[in-house]
C-alpha cells in the first residue's frame, strides 16, 4: 500500500475537509466534519484536526498538513496574512501553526489583499485559482468563484491581477431565511429555470430593480399566492443579475472559468444568456489542486 | 376636565403606541408598550389594550378604539383585508375586532393593495397618508415614507394613485446586525455628513455599485481600520441611494413630502443634494391625524 506523503485541508468557516494524499500523488482517504474555523477557539483546531485525520498518521515522522481558507484568518488557528495583489496565487512562505503532537507540521496559506481601485481581500479563494491555473498552465482570464461571497478574478502571466468580491450568497441566505421574505420562500433550490433567466436579465439591464423589486416578493405572496419555488428563483436571478450587472468589465467579452458546483451551473446559465461561454471547474478538484501546489512550494523551500 | 371621546391606537409588529382623545380633539393623554402585533396571539390583542388604556376608560358607555398598522394583518388581531388602488388612503368600512370588554368598541383600518405595475401592500402608512391630506387637503404630489418597508405613494385628487415599497430599512438592519459587515459598523446612528453623500451619490448614479461596493467595508475593516461610524454611514448612504435610483420617477421634478423622524432627515438631506426640497411631517403628528379622519369616518357611518 502507498505511503501517506502530506494531507490536504478546506478549512472554512463552516467546514473541514480533509484529503490524505499517497507518495503518487493519488488520493488514499477523505473526510470532514462541521468543525470550521467559526466554530473553534484557537487551542481547539489541533484536536480538531487530529480527530478527523488521527488514524492516517504513522507512529513516527511528521506530516505535512497543508491548509487553506478562514483557518488562517486572524479568529482562526493563527493569522497567515494576506499577500497584496498583483502577485501569484500562492508564494511562499506558507504560515506555520504551532502544533504539540510530533506527528504532524501544519502550513496555512496567506490570503490575497487589495487597496485599489477598491479594497479587497480574499481567504482560500487564491488556492483554487492556483488549482485552475495547475490545470491551464499559462492561462489568462477570468476566474469567477461564487459562493457566500462570490469573487471574480482577472489572471494573467500567472498573477491575479485584481479582484472583486460581491455579497450575493450572504444576500440570498439573509434575504429568503432571515427577512420578511422569508415566509414565501422555498427551503431548497431547484434547477433555474424560465423565471431565474427573467429575473437575472431584469436586474442585469436594471440594477436598480433590485431594491424596487425585493418586496413585490412579499406582495404576491399575500396577494396571489406566489409559488415558494418561483419566489426563490427570482430572488436568485435578480443578486445574481445584479452582481453580473457590476461585474460586467469582469466577463464581457472574455475568457471566463467558473469554479463551483450547483450554484456555478446558475451562473454558467446566466452568463450563457448573454453570449459567454464559461468554462466550469469543480470546488473540490481546483481546491485539492490548488493545495498541491503549495504543497510543491513547501518542498522548495526544503521543508 | 374634557371626557375621553375616542382613542387613536398606532399598532405595529413591534409597538403600540396609544392617544386618548377628548371631546375637542385634543390629545388627554400617551401611553407605549412592546406589545407589538409580532408578540401577540390573536387573543393577547384585547388584554394588550386594556393594560394600557384601561385606566382611561369610563364606568359605562364603549370608547371607540381606532387603530392602524400590522394589528389588522392576517396574524393580527383580525384581518382588516386590503382595498386596492386606486382609492381614497381612508375609506369606510373599518373592520371590527372582536372584543369582550363592554368598554371597548376596536375599528382597524384596512391596508392598500396593488397588483399592477407590481404587487404591492401597505398597512398604516395608509393611515399616515391621509395625514398628511388632512394638513394640507387638495394636495397632490408623492409622500415618502422611509423605514423598514419604505414606500412612496403619488396622492392626486385625494386618492392613492400607485406606490412601490424598498426593503432599504431592513437591508440595513439584515447588513449591519447579521452579515459579516456586523464586526465592523458602529450600533448607533449619527447625524449624516460628508460619508453618507458620497456613498448615495455612488449608487444613485450607479446603482450597480451597491453589489459591487458592500464587501469593501469588510475589507477596509481588515486592512485598513476602517471607523466603524464611517461604515455605518456608507452602508446608509448605498442603501439609500439605491433606493433613490429606483425611486427616481417618485421624485425627479415631484413635490415630495417625507414622513418620519430620524432618518427621514437623512432621505430630505439625499434630496436635497439632488435638487429636490422636501418638505417634512412628523410620524406621530400624521398618524393621529389620520386616525383622526378615520374616527370622522365612523361617525359619519353613525358608528
Amino acid at each position: 500500500m502507498t505511503a501517506l506523503d502530506w494531507i490536504a485541508a478546506d478549512w472554512g468557516t463552516s467546514r473541514l475537509r480533509l484529503w490524505a494524499v499517497g507518495t503518487g500523488g493519488e488520493v488514499l482517504a477523505q473526510a470532514q466534519s462541521p468543525a470550521g474555523m467559526g466554530a473553534l477557539a484557537p487551542a481547539e483546531f489541533e484536536p480538531a484536526l487530529l480527530s478527523l485525520a488521527g488514524g492516517w498518521l504513522p507512529d513516527s515522522g511528521a506530516i505535512p498538513v497543508v491548509a487553506c481558507g478562514m483557518v488562517g484568518a486572524r479568529q482562526g488557528w493563527i493569522d497567515a496574512g494576506y499577500r497584496a495583489v498583483p502577485c501569484p496565487p500562492l508564494a511562499p512562505p506558507l504560515a506555520r501553526a504551532p502544533t504539540s503532537d510530533p506527528r504532524l507540521s501544519v502550513w496555512i496559506v496567506p490570503g490575497l489583499s487589495q487597496l485599489k481601485p477598491s479594497a479587497d481581500v480574499m481567504r482560500g479563494e487564491e488556492t483554487q485559482i492556483a488549482g485552475v491555473l495547475a490545470a491551464r498552465p499559462g492561462w489568462d482570464g477570468v476566474v469567477c468563484l461564487p459562493g457566500t461571497h462570490s469573487k471574480w478574478a482577472e489572471v494573467s502571466a500567472g498573477e491575479v491581477v485584481s479582484f472583486r468580491s460581491f455579497m450575493t450568497g450572504e444576500l440570498f441566505a439573509l434575504l429568503s431565511a432571515q427577512s420578511v421574505l422569508r415566509h414565501g420562500i422555498a427551503a431548497q433550490d431547484a434547477d433555474p429555470g424560465a423565471d431565474f433567466d427573467a429575473a437575472v436579465a431584469e436586474t442585469l439591464s436594471r440594477p436598480q430593480a433590485l431594491a424596487a423589486r425585493l418586496f413585490s416578493l412579499r406582495a404576491e405572496a399575500l396577494l396571489e399566492g406566489l409559488d415558494p419555488a418561483t419566489a426563490r428563483e427570482r430572488l436568485s436571478g435578480w443578486l445574481i443579475g445584479a452582481e453580473l450587472a457590476a461585474a460586467r468589465p469582469w466577463w464581457l467579452g472574455r475568457d471566463v472559468v467558473i469554479v463551483g458546483d450547483a450554484l456555478a451551473g446558475a451562473y454558467a446559465r446566466a452568463l450563457a444568456a448573454q453570449g459567454v461561454q464559461a468554462a466550469r471547474m469543480r470546488s473540490d478538484s481546483v481546491t485539492l489542486a490548488g493545495l498541491a501546489m503549495a504543497r510543491a512550494l513547501l518542498r522548495k523551500d526544503g521543508t
